[in-house]
């Protein structure tokens, strides 16, 4: 499988979830909003992830492989449609054009963002039903990747609270729902999931760096979406606490323990080649000038 | 199993719940959030229909009955937590003390939402782990009461569509998570859910019509939260379209209605004793006064 093709399954998967949320009978306004928040996508990193794990381990189920993708990448933009809500970073664009909620309002935005979440969770069951096994570790592990204690819920949480630990708002924030992907990816094929953590969580980590960077470096034109939040915002971040060198330094150290932490395995080459493009993708252009 | 045997087990199962969601690992502001939006509850009329139809069923697996009804509780109070927010009802009032906005803020109302709608998930896959032939329906069928093309999230949505179909749009906003309280526990106890559906619609047909009722006439002390709010959003409503006489008509035959709905079973004594105490409690005050 090559990353095309997995590209075009993953399409073909969110097309294919988005058609059963719909079946002529939704609400129009809000089929709208959601099909806006899924198409077209970004760089679809946590499927493609997901898939190439399960592909990995042998891959003797797809379609269930596909269904924890889609899902994942469902609630990927669950997350963004919410973040971009008046009430947190209230932003007007996103992926390079009108947010959700800019372009439907905050109503909908909002039941837009539930939608999402409610159909991962029914995308896992229709595939999981020939698989039984396996469907209820798989929930389970998604719903660590987005839910409390330590999912990507609980990491806005920490932006609530006063002098969060760094460590866990950054895990919890991106790193979770990598985790949930290699893992799920595993899970899907009915692997031992524990192996592949260390991949997402070191893969999470190595986004974040970049995406704190992006924020701090990136012009909102090149990022598609408002930069400079998190000085704005006063969020914890990699650049404040480490200095704009120190960030890029820790985001080069990341990518190389990305590579050690894939597992011994057959489908080991493509995954490398995977992180390796992802590595070339997460240097934001800005990134790119300034150390120069 | 006596109704107050079941209230004892639904605040368990939430308490449970709510325990793993914490592990003493989660932002404390968003735990505190998800806690105020559960406790202390409502009528838990929903996770008390649940349980009595899975008894009715001959409740084979009480434990996965009981997460079922957990899961149904947990979306109902997560879709409480969406609806009272800036951009809905805005509402500072719910169940009598100040909402989660109100207390806690927009932003943590958002994501503690957000998690009740995922801890229902995790909480189902915990249970079916030991029941997996029932996993994969189970969540089908409470992602239909809760998501796209005809679940609570996409009743609330038809309020953003010009002239919206009324009874799609009760149906949807209040009638598919009694559909999805009911064919639960008939699937929890491993029976055909398709008999238990006819129940579920009429309950919440009734609950829609007296919210209906109680909107337009109690105070918002009465009814402890804030009242007159379908008129302020001009919103389609049974007391708009019929009047109040004729919404108090429509509301006692759908309790009659609800009576012949429930299928001939050993349970249906203790079920048509569960409809009659909620038929009690459905007429609020003030439409008793004004009915006199």
């Amino acid at each position: 499988m090559t990353p095309a093709t997995a590209a075009v399954r993953i399409e073909e998967g969110l097309e294919s979830a988005l058609g059963r949320a719909d079946l002529g009978l939704a609400p129009p306004g809000l089929m709208a909003a959601v099909r806006h928040a899924v198409f077209p996508g970004g760089a679809r990193v946590r499927p493609q992830l997901c898939l190439a794990v399960a592909k990995a381990c042998g891959s003797d189920n797809p379609a269930l492989a596909e269904a924890a993708a889609t899902a994942i990448e469902l609630l990927h933009c669950a997350s963004l449609v919410h973040d971009d809500l008046p009430c947190f970073d209230a932003a007007d664009l996103r992926r390079g054009r009108p947010s959700v909620q800019k372009a439907y309002g905050a109503p909908l935005a909002l039941l837009a963002g539930d939608a999402l979440i409610v159909l991962a969770f029914s995308t896992l069951a229709q595939a999981g039903a020939g698989a039984q096994t396996r469907l209820a570790p798989l929930i389970q592990v998604v719903c660590r990747g987005v839910g409390m204690p330590n999912g990507i819920v609980a990491g806005q949480a920490w932006e609530s609270e006063v002098d969060p630990p760094l460590d866990l708002y950054h895990q919890s924030k991106t790193g979770a729902l990598f985790v949930a992907a290699t893992m799920a990816g595993a899970l899907a094929s009915g692997s031992d999931p524990y192996p592949w953590r260390a991949l997402g969580e070191r893969l999470g980590l190595a986004y974040q760096a970049a995406d704190d960077l992006l924020d701090a470096l990136a012009t909102p034109q090149e990022a598609g979406k408002p930069t400079g939040q998190d000085s704005a915002h006063l969020r914890p971040s990699l650049v404040a606490q480490l200095g704009l060198r120190g960030a890029c330094e820790r985001l080069e150290s990341l990518v190389g323990e990305c590579m050690d932490a894939i597992p011994p395995c057959e489908g080991s080459r493509e995954l490398k080649e995977l992180v390796a493009l992802q590595a070339t993708r997460l240097t934001p252009k800005g990134l790119a000038r300034s150390a120069a």
